[in-house]
């Protein structure tokens, strides 16, 4: 069968500017007294706001509302309002708060921001152009949400530089913000020294909508957030009161604040977010002050506020404003301006973010060279690490095992590797779901990610899979070379498939790792027996499905997943033991498939298996040949990576000409026609499992060497 | 290829034991004074709790903690530590407050009863057992977490009666019980009548532990409880402040009422669950008293209470207790009795609930009969209702099309039919989270579901995706009649697909109503995109995946889903229009896939599609019909059904001898193979999408009827 693969995934990858905004600012040696002020300066992208005059502040807000508006009007598709209702916040964020350097967007110690409500990507699209980003060009603008474009319909950080994580599907953005801010925490604990300048210092803001807010992800991430108490983020809750099927009245009707009371963050209210933008840079400042907490700011807005006709209502929420109405909010807001037209005043204040950056880096870089003097291993360590380049020879650390070496499950064997990792990569952090003496994910070297120690590197994510996906897919665009792990039970997947699929597709290398990967798991039954999932990961695009069989697959797997920082990795991970086979590598789980007992001359035919089921695999070719039979046993732990092989290496272990195929795997048949053909014969289950000790599960689905054995010879008859 | 398919499904259907618990109790006519008497007896189990010395409801409370205790003690796996814990609950819950009837655990207007905290299944089959259903036998206890056992690991359903829902995946209770809240209160204000008895009143319990606190989608489904005011839900917290990875202080600090009244709860606390049963019992009074809001009680217990060594402690929340700190909880709590043995007065006592409980149902049969006396119409249609028999004749309220008859989009052909069906299917519930303008879900002759009007039928979910379908499976597994649907975009159901495989496992004839089906969405772009999510449901074990083509075909899979009450339906719709094309039939999809377009003699390739694709299979074929080929169009709207048809029609359909086959579909490969062997072609699509308007995505990945000509010429060649 011919067939686009995931490979494919690499056009998306080009997608991006090469080369664009990358400018750097050389760093210089400066003066003590020098520093304080700029300290000050860092506070605030404009040093005196209030120089700027509240109508010019005004004018540059509509700026920002008008570049929105004629930017999905010319796409005729988007989402107007809700750049029109949060425009002063946009402002005040990108031009008096936050610290960021336009022409080197990906500068390490950056604000970071997050629209969590990614629908209103217009809204970042005029705030990156307006402040100089050289990724959004007016084109951009007018080329919003068409093919190939810098603008797509939401915000994907792997398309526009300034970006930092991707939005749309609701929620994921909360915690992509936590995830972030959990990295600077974990940082700034570790590098950051008393007597030094601080080399990790920036908060994280969000911009969340009601949406957001009713999404069960961001109230499982914000409960961490309170948990940890990290201080340094900032979310603005852009209470506008309306969804798309109308008003908020319909559906939701909880009081937001005082359930963010409850999960411990400090919460703020600005009632009119419309005019009052002392209340809002107040807001910001009292969330800053209070350190030891998260704060939300809940800002009561407008939705497409000053459209006469349709602030207000779900119209302005997903559609364009169109001609008339557009003319009407034009002259209701006194906007003289013509369609993407940026008066030069505007842009000039708007502008001064790009020198204000540049200094900003260029203070940072101090820092971090008076810092080097003083600290020069942990800086060297530091440098390593937000190089994102991996060090060198850490794949040494991985263990390697023998036929000799006891059979265990391979959650053991993740264990060893984790441990076996921990020391050489500082950027390894995670944790599980509340699940870390199943899962066996625990680093022992190193105690708990909490509040008042920032440092350690476990972190306990409690019964909330769908935030820890969504959480370590943040960590791993903070792009400073923290390399996350998640852990749950392979079915739980299910949980945060939508996480998952975040990362997979804003190529996040967070490594997923699952452990009770099949009806192996046993008397937890089939609420808990994962069957098809094997075959989902495998067909989402840009992720990498992995499962291993024994100790040097699974150090394979976490070869695999950690050089892959452009992708996720999932490793599914057997409860129960399974032996060393003879044959099996590191190596060939790189290749995703590959022979790991051979036969004398051509085979006669070719068992295919993974992980515990392997192992039947080499048993039923060790009986067949006894009675003459030629078999190849092939291992295919990851069959992505094998379908990136030249033809030649996949034909020389799948020959085309040899159709007598049989494979083995405890889960779905569904995908593994791709490699049996008509002619081949699967052995696994296609129902849901039961609640039994595993043997007796195998045995009933006949899952067992003499049910492999047989498939072959009625083949092979 | 030889597969196991979906059929094996049968299996797990036919665990359930057929006949047992089944007996009725015959109604009579009785006098009203009587019936003043009886209501006071529906208010509880046991008349006069207060008769029943505290020592003697200590002793039946401990019954229940050594019977779990034994029975994962036999099966060697299992959780003892929230039976032992939470045994007052159950004591007070099935044996003082509930109304339910033993031997008919069917009882229409029975309370319900949720253990969210599935893993403590063992606490719930002691009672089950103790309270005469026949569903659990002493032996079955004994068989506990055994192959084919009535007593599985996590509380199923479809295998044990008395068991409303499928538990173990958290949270997942805690919405099933808002979904039989809302059937109760749809039910009761469209049957109640004020000058008859109450036909439709009963509670819904849940008891919900730590984890499903932490889950998002539980606070998914107490938002909306409290937003609609479910006052006859009342759910217990078992706060035991222990999960898996040790004390909730390391992961789960937040103040839980306190978000809870933000939510629009009533809460309550009993500080001494252990120990201070009047405050259980008085916490569910109070919580009774409160009708326009849900009451969640936080009941800070011991987890494995009893326990001298391992008593709030992680050792005995997941294992056995183990032969020695059994010996030593037995000293400890006084507990004189052998292994599995339930004194005699104990048992008798808790066996009063059979008495009660035909009391109770033979209550109600009077109720309903004065009722029926009364309003014959209405009690025909609500008898009709919950005998779970769709009402004859239904089906011909869907319209059928004609290639003359405008080519729309399948959402617009969905809202056709939902709107078609409303009127004859009383039992038709459901709604959309948050996207009801964009889904066409709305049943135009209904107003909302909502506070104060919770006779309409229209469900606002606001942007709850998980929850949605999670409380959907709560609706179908109320058992009377109602058929719930749910919708959202096809690519969210990444956020259910928890609550998704729960229904599919469960049994729950939930219908899946997705809509935005594929990369023809357009701009939304990739983040809005399904790519892999068609095969993801095809491989699911007992869900049907119907994509269909056309007015014909949408008729046809609301046929299935109406039909199917055993097994949940997802149906994926087009956000763009496409033409009914001759050939399409209702039929067709009953058969899964079939002949649309034929050719004389036998055919030299088969094309397929499905849904907006087939356009582009149908095209191909005139085109080649046109330069003499034969080409055969091939309609695969629903894999699954498809394959439970004899093989003589699918031969016929899909002859094995012509193997030059080409599909198309806007989706993954992954799984087509099965059908186009190693000598066919797919056009679709691996990769992620892009943010653009649909036909220029289409034409980016070839997806034209250009591209499958192409693709057939190439394997006619």
């Amino acid at each position: 069968m011919q067939t686009i693969l995931k490979a494919g995934q690499q056009q998306v990858v080009d997608r991006r500017v090469q080369g664009a905004a990358r400018t750097s600012v050389a760093p210089k040696p400066i003066a003590r007294s020098q520093r304080t002020l700029r300290q000050d300066v860092r506070t605030a992208a404009i040093a005196n706001p209030s120089a700027v005059s509240k109508e010019t502040v005004e004018k540059c807000v509509n700026a920002i509302r008008f570049l929105s508006i004629d930017g999905v009007n010319k796409a005729k598709s988007g989402h107007p309002g809700m750049p029109m209702g949060c425009a002063p916040m946009g402002y005040i964020l990108y031009n008096e708060v936050m610290k960021h350097n336009p022409k080197n967007p990906q500068w390490f110690n950056r604000d970071r921001f997050v629209l969590s409500a990614g629908h209103g990507s217009m809204f970042q699209y005029s705030l990156l152009h307006l402040n100089g980003y050289d990724s959004v060009s007016m084109d951009d603008l007018k080329s919003f949400r068409q093919l190939e474009s810098q603008t797509p319909g939401h915000p994907e950080n792997f398309v526009t530089d300034g970006v930092e994580v991707t939005t749309g599907p609701l929620g994921q953005g909360v915690c992509n913000a936590v995830g972030l801010a959990l990295a600077e925490a974990n940082l700034a604990a570790r590098y950051n020294k008393p007597d030094a300048p601080k080399i990790v210092d920036h908060y994280t803001y969000c911009i969340a909508g009601d949406g957001c807010m009713m999404e069960g992800l961001s109230n499982e991430a914000s409960s961490l957030a309170g948990h940890w108490g990290l201080g340094k983020l900032i979310m603005l809750y852009d209470d506008n009161k309306i969804s798309i099927d109308g008003h908020t009245e319909i559906s939701f009707t909880e009081d937001v604040l005082k359930r963010y009371e409850g999960l411990g963050w400090h919460v703020l209210h600005v009632q009119d977010g419309n005019h009052d933008y002392d209340g809002i840079r107040k807001a910001i400042a009292d969330a800053k002050a209070v350190t030891d907490k998260p704060t939300i700011i809940k800002v009561s807005t407008l939705i497409g506020y000053g459209s006469p006709n349709k602030a207000d209502s779900h119209d302005v929420h997903g559609a364009p404003l169109g001609a008339d109405e557009t003319a009407a909010t034009r002259k209701n807001l006194g906007w003289e301006f013509g369609e993407f037209e940026v008066p030069q005043d505007v842009l000039s204040i708007f502008r001064q973010a790009v020198d204000e950056g540049a200094k900003n880096e260029a203070a940072w870089k101090a820092d971090l060279e008076a810092y080097s003097a003083k600290y020069p291993t942990e800086a060297a360590e530091f440098k390593q690490l937000i190089s994102r380049e991996l060090p060198q020879g850490w794949e040494n650390a991985l263990p390697t095992f023998t036929p000799e070496d006891k059979g265990l499950a391979t959650r053991q064997h993740s264990q060893t590797m984790l441990n076996a990792l921990a020391p050489v990569l500082p950027g390894l952090i995670g944790g599980s779901a509340d699940l870390a003496p199943s899962n066996l994910t625990l680093m022992k070297m190193f105690g708990d990610f909490q509040k008042g120690q920032y440092a350690e590197r476990n972190v306990r994510f409690g019964v909330r899979e769908h935030a820890m996906g969504a959480i370590s897919t943040g960590i791993a665009h903070h792009n400073s070379g923290m390399i996350p792990y998640a852990a749950t039970f392979f079915i739980f997947t299910d949980y945060m498939r939508g996480a998952m699929r975040m990362s997979a597709l804003s190529e996040a290398g967070v490594i997923y790792v699952t452990t009770h990967d099949s009806i192996g798991l046993g008397e937890d039954g089939p609420t808990h027996q994962p069957i098809e999932q094997l075959g989902n990961f495998r067909s989402m695009p840009n992720m990498l499905m992995v499962r291993p069989a024994g100790g040097n697959e699974t150090a394979g797997a976490y070869k695999v997943g950690i050089e892959n920082r452009k992708r996720p990795t999932t490793i599914a991970l057997s409860r129960q033991n399974m032996p060393n086979l003879p044959g099996c590598t590191r190596e060939g789980v790189e290749k995703g498939a590959y022979i790991v007992k051979d036969c004398q001359g051509t085979p006669d035919i070719i068992i295919m298996g993974t992980g515990s089921e392997l192992e039947l695999a080499y048993g039923a070719a060790e009986e067949l040949e006894k009675e003459g039979k030629k078999a190849r046993v092939v291992s295919m732990p990851c069959w992505e990576l094998y379908e990136e092989q030249p033809q030649s290496y996949k034909d020389s272990v799948l020959p085309p000409s040899i159709t007598k195929r049989v494979a083995v795997e405890a889960g779905s048949s569904f995908g593994w026609e791709r490699y049996l053909g008509w002619t081949g014969a699967f052995v696994g289950v296609d129902t849901f499992g039961y609640s039994a000790p595993a043997p007796k599960i195998y045995e009933k689905f006949g899952i067992t060497k003499d049910g492999v054995i047989a498939a072959c010879k009625k083949l092979l008859a």
